[in-house]
């Protein structure tokens, strides 16, 4: 039921194909959520009214108007500058260069916004909401096309010198590996996302290796997506086994570096492709994972794939919302200080 | 000249084959050192009798009474416990397990001791002595017979949730590569420290290769050092530069990943291989590192070879012990509260 007189956090997921909202009461509870398509190859103004509509959709939903939000956060894909809340550059929204996201959408919407990362703002989520804010030292995976993660050190988000920490899907891991969409071989991404279980399919499918996803989808496997792969996991399909627990062997080595190098108390997993296949390929991630760990930094573990599922963007993007307000309200573009 | 009524700082680094102490000022300014061997052989009893020898020499030599000292700082290889300045277990030291070695030399000296790991040390040494505390985040990379590091994030050394943060040579850069002394595989200190360089020279000559180092040490090539690489380099050895540039390549791909993942404002290499072959290897680790490092990452990022060489591990033991005392006197054994 509508609560006119109290207050609420705004949480937008900004991603390349869709934007996803979520209206969230003073505790973080979730009060309701809306979605568009992001339109991005119409350009800058399109997407940024396409977000507005968004927002004002969930607040609709969830019974609130907009004088009741007190701050809306923003994971953008890419990378962000959070103390400027503008969005630097996003390979996924063609002409995005130093866009003053929150700067622009605070003064559309007369309310305090701020952006940040889309894999860190995710690993807020998780850190926070999920996990309570009790692990001092977490890493977050998010797999899907490609690899994101966000690092929360000592109980603070980890973004580095210049805002661009945690490109943990560019981490090499075969030197000589398959090509990376960035330019190098071998990085993380390229051997264990939706992209890398993609290449290998149409690989061995080539090669004259049957699989039940042509059927459904043609030789070409054109918009293969994660629960295609998940159906065909539980049709018996040998090849799609083969190559996804070939795929949660290279995240689970990949797990075990960040784990020697970080030590955290908790590595969480989220994104499209552990959101369809956790149940089926988190034992192989685990064990493959914690057999390469050093004894110390493997005690000191906890491997989890994240319940948020989808909603860990805007959990994470209010999150920072409020964060950004009761924190260093300096950060939000668009506050009043008091 | 001594100067009896000024305090002075002792850092000590306890080594598998050597023990160095240094004595400093007030300022950090080194006064003074000595040098014995472990003997690690012989004993933990052995060891750090040993170590407190090496301690009163350093002091006589810089005209300092251990009443001087306000507080000694060990660097020990291995898994140390920080906050108890206890060994929990050292590869390099037959025996060492739950060693309280700060409690133990705090009793036999009366003076305050504390012990960290010996790759965080030299980092905390290059950060505040070198650098000058100047950058917020730093990484450390020694390689040596294996690859140490060390991470000061946000101006202070992280240690992760159970002291083995920054097990950096246990980073997975090629899947099926050479077998680690970890048990693993294609661990970075498998592909790119001193005992990478010996593996791959002995394979060269097994398969009938020639190079210089056979005529000086043997075909065994024992006893093979940084400094015989740097001569077997100018002397023209092409098996040696081949060698070397591709331990080169891959010292950097391990760097790309680290800045990749945590964006740090330097990277700064140490160990006895730089130490021995920075300018002929750095030029080569420079270009491949950066090439392989994500744009913003890679324009925050300088890379350096630190000038502290041999004296790293003494100088962060002094910087430990300073801080102990002067930030957390709780994490130094014997420290009396005022």
């Amino acid at each position: 039921m509508p609560a006119t007189d109290s207050h609420c956090w705004v949480g937008v997921d900004l991603g390349g194909t869709k934007i996803l909202t979520g209206v969230f009461d003073a505790s973080l509870k979730l009060l309701g959520t809306a979605k568009v398509s992001t339109r991005a190859e119409r350009g800058l103004d399109t997407v940024c009214e396409r977000i507005e509509r968004c927002i004002r959709e969930a607040l609709e939903g969830a019974g609130h108007k907009l004088a009741q939000v007190r701050a809306i956060g923003i994971g953008a894909p890419g990378a962000v500058d959070a103390d400027r809340s503008t969005v630097l550059f996003a390979p996924n929204l063609p002409g995005w260069r130093n866009v003053p996201l929150g700067r622009r959408l605070a003064r559309a919407l007369d309310r305090p916004v701020v952006v940040g990362n889309d894999a860190n703002v995710c690993t807020l989520g998780v850190h926070e909401v999920e996990l309570r804010a009790q692990p001092r030292h977490l890493v977050g995976v998010f797999v899907g096309t490609g690899i994101g993660g966000g690092l929360v050190l000592n109980g603070q988000l980890y973004e580095g010198a210049s805002h661009t920490a945690a490109e943990i899907g560019h981490m090499i891991l075969e030197v000589n590996g398959p090509k990376c969409g960035c330019g190098n071989r071998g990085c993380w991404e390229a051997l264990a996302s939706r992209t890398a279980i993609y290449r290998r399919l149409r690989q061995a499918v080539d090669a004259g290796e049957k699989t039940i996803l042509t059927d459904w989808l043609g030789r070409e496997l054109e918009d293969l997506r994660s629960n295609e792969l998940r159906k065909a996991w539980h049709h018996g399909d040998k090849l799609v086994r083969r190559i996804l627990l070939q795929t949660a062997d290279y995240l689970g080595l990949g797990i075990a570096s960040l784990v020697n190098l970080l030590n955290p108390e908790v590595v969480a997993l989220g994104g499209g492709l552990i959101q369809a296949l956790h149940a089926e390929l988190m034992p192989r991630i685990t064990e493959t994972a914690r057999a390469r760990m050093m004894p110390g930094s493997e005690r000191a573990l906890t491997l989890l794939a994240s319940r948020l599922g989808d909603h860990a963007g805007i959990t994470g993007a209010a999150v920072l919302a409020r964060r950004a307000l009761e924190d260093a309200p300096a950060r939000t573009a668009g506050v009043k200080r008091a």
